[in-house]
């Protein structure tokens, strides 16, 4: 088999890559380790930046998000019993973001990848890129007890953090920047109307929580937690009492409970690995970075990235010029940076952490006290909360 | 003796409080314990916001300031072999800093004090407020082998870190919070031209450096250095071949060099202490809090103390109420901590930290391409260096 350009990873950065250049008529194959299935049902992130929002339509892909998704206007930051609202819409000139769950956008993708009849390979293993440091890269993949081949002129790396891309890179030449925060969120999914009509983000002396949604009927809840709690031991009783806790009064009082249908406990880690591209071989999304949950830039990190990849490829199948390609890692990293610097600086102004002494605590006071009182401080949260430009 | 209120300290804060108390009539008495040739040559900061400067103008005494200082309507940030410059002036809609030595204020207002023939005793001993909680504190002192006693209405504690004020107050009474900075400033004086018009403060991989002023003709220069390093280590050569290291090659080429005739190792500390008063003792500037001196904010949140004061005893003077009294501390501490988070993050985007890990080193980086890049990250910046407003 022969392709232009094969990805590695089914997930919404390979899905959304995959469609662009479809609509250059730039041939792809899409190969994934796990099941359409399991792909489909990856409970994940659900705020779309504007970026990525006009990439999903450029992709011919926006029309059920368009109908179905929420544009939110605001969030609230709810902190020392009180709700303050960030304008999002008023403080960065009229940009907003989209509710639109990361679930949904892959499920659109899939759908309209199937119908175009264009090939994804579920299920393969040991996927390994080879001869990207050559003008002849290919994949190979063992599948039915069969290695497979694909030869192509590029590798798009989109299969995530554990994926095989960023492992087949020799060590010495990739550099990682890391940074574990000691907690973790634990989540729940349930079927009722969220708390709010926008997202609120809390910062309470028994840690941080967040209440955002998936519909106008389905929430999705957070709170804060040790590294060492376990799921079982949290039933839906005790995280709505704690979840309330966390809240405002009025929050508290008007939230409406129900069983979950998904409850978990992810850790928060920043990661980077630079440079992004080697080669033939390009990281794309989570196989290069890793943000905290903390303002929703991972989905939309990875669409970014997306963007400068086929703007890259694009110019260089048009046969303008390949300065893109030579560009793609530092304008990709430059943007990542940004975005890494703000979930840390987020995460770090709404979590609690067990080691921050007194003066860290006030200063973190101190910061949504201005924060909140200041136009210029609003905007640096607003104007990096809708995204960047690319 | 007896005055209406009693000052501990003749720094800028007690003098300057002396002074506007002088024009409504309120008589007090400073008390010091440094002789006045002591005071008058310490070299201290130089960088008064426009409150700072309204307060001396208040207290007529702004004249050799207006005539001698120089307005500098911005500052560069130099990173990475460039400088970015920050318009003070454009980002904050007309306000500008006003560059003054501390020195020179200092003398203007002890001149004033002494021309209009208003009582300050220097070289006093066991300087001791008391009875502070009651409605009739007096102040104790030795001098000359004689125990002296002043009875007052009010016992402000402008006598700054190491003064009696804060000690006075009983241990339980008082919250501290410290944090003590992995590095110290080594600053020269020196009669030579500034580099720069404006202020320049420098990141680099050696540490941070700053080029500042007293005058055209008076330069007042600092590097970042250990904190076991030793002044004698420091040959005036060695100080402008490291200070030159640490800016871009245009400064370096430009600097024009002389014998220092100060040089000096300070090390960088925040500290609060809380409340701000004690019912007829207040706490006013370094009394109550320290921040490091990246941002210039030592002085002017002095200043800050001191009008929140004035304004609060001419209230009660004039029998209108003692609201100003009740909320001195919240009002003072809420603008101090907001000045003591600007100074901890100027000191943290700017200094290199020994124990700071590669991630933590990538951070600052995004912190200045964003902060160069963003509008409204210059206005944060630009605002909080001007001066939040009282």
């Amino acid at each position: 088999m022969r392709v232009k350009v094969a990805i590695i990873g089914s997930g919404p950065s390979g899905l959304l890559l995959g469609q662009l250049l479809a609509t250059a008529g730039i041939d792809t194959v899409i190969i994934d380790r796990a099941s359409r299935e399991h792909i489909l049902g990856r409970v994940r992130a659900g705020v779309l930046e504007e970026g990525t929002v006009n990439l999903m339509k450029q992709a011919g892909v926006g029309a059920r998000m368009e109908a179905e998704g929420l544009p939110h206007d605001g969030f609230s930051l709810a902190f020392d019993g009180r709700d303050h609202r960030i304008d999002l819409f008023g403080l960065t000139g009229g940009k907003r973001v989209m509710v639109y769950g990361q679930t949904e956008l892959t499920r659109d993708l899939i759908e309209q990848r199937e119908s175009d009849g264009r090939p994804t390979i579920y299920e393969a293993c040991n996927v390994a890129p080879q001869g990207f440091d050559s003008a002849r890269p290919f994949l190979t993949y063992d599948k039915d007890g069969v290695t497979h081949r694909i030869d192509c002129d590029f590798i798009a790396g989109c299969d995530g953090f554990h994926g095989a891309s960023r492992k087949a890179v020799p060590e010495k030449a990739i550099r990682t920047f890391e940074k574990v925060y000691p907690f973790g969120w634990l989540g729940i999914l349930a079927d009722v109307p969220p708390v709010s009509e926008e997202l609120v983000y809390a910062n309470h002396p028994q840690g941080f929580a967040l209440c955002s949604m998936r519909s106008q009927t389905r929430s999705r809840y957070y709170i804060q937690c040790a590294l060492d709690e376990k799921v079982d031991d949290w039933s839906d009783a005790r995280f709505w009492d704690e979840l309330r806790r966390r809240l405002p009064t009025h929050h508290a009082e008007a939230m409406i409970t129900g069983p979950s249908f998904e409850k978990s406990i992810a850790p928060l880690r920043s990661f980077v690995a630079e440079p992004m591209r080697f080669g033939r071989l390009f990281l794309v999304g989570d196989a290069a970075h890793i943000v905290p949950p903390t303002g929703a830039k991972g989905l939309n990190l990875a669409a970014s990235d997306v963007h400068y990849l086929f703007t890259a490829l694009l110019e260089h199948y048009q046969g303008r010029s390949n300065a893109g390609i030579d560009a793609y890692s530092a304008k990709a990293l430059g943007r990542v940076w940004k975005a890494v610097r703000f979930s840390w600086w987020m995460t770090t102004m709404l979590h609690r952490f067990p080691e921050a002494g007194d003066f860290d605590q006030k200063i973190q006071e101190a910061e949504l006290d201005y924060l909140t009182h200041s136009r210029a401080a609003e905007t640096v949260l607003a104007e990096n909360y809708v995204g960047l430009s690319y």
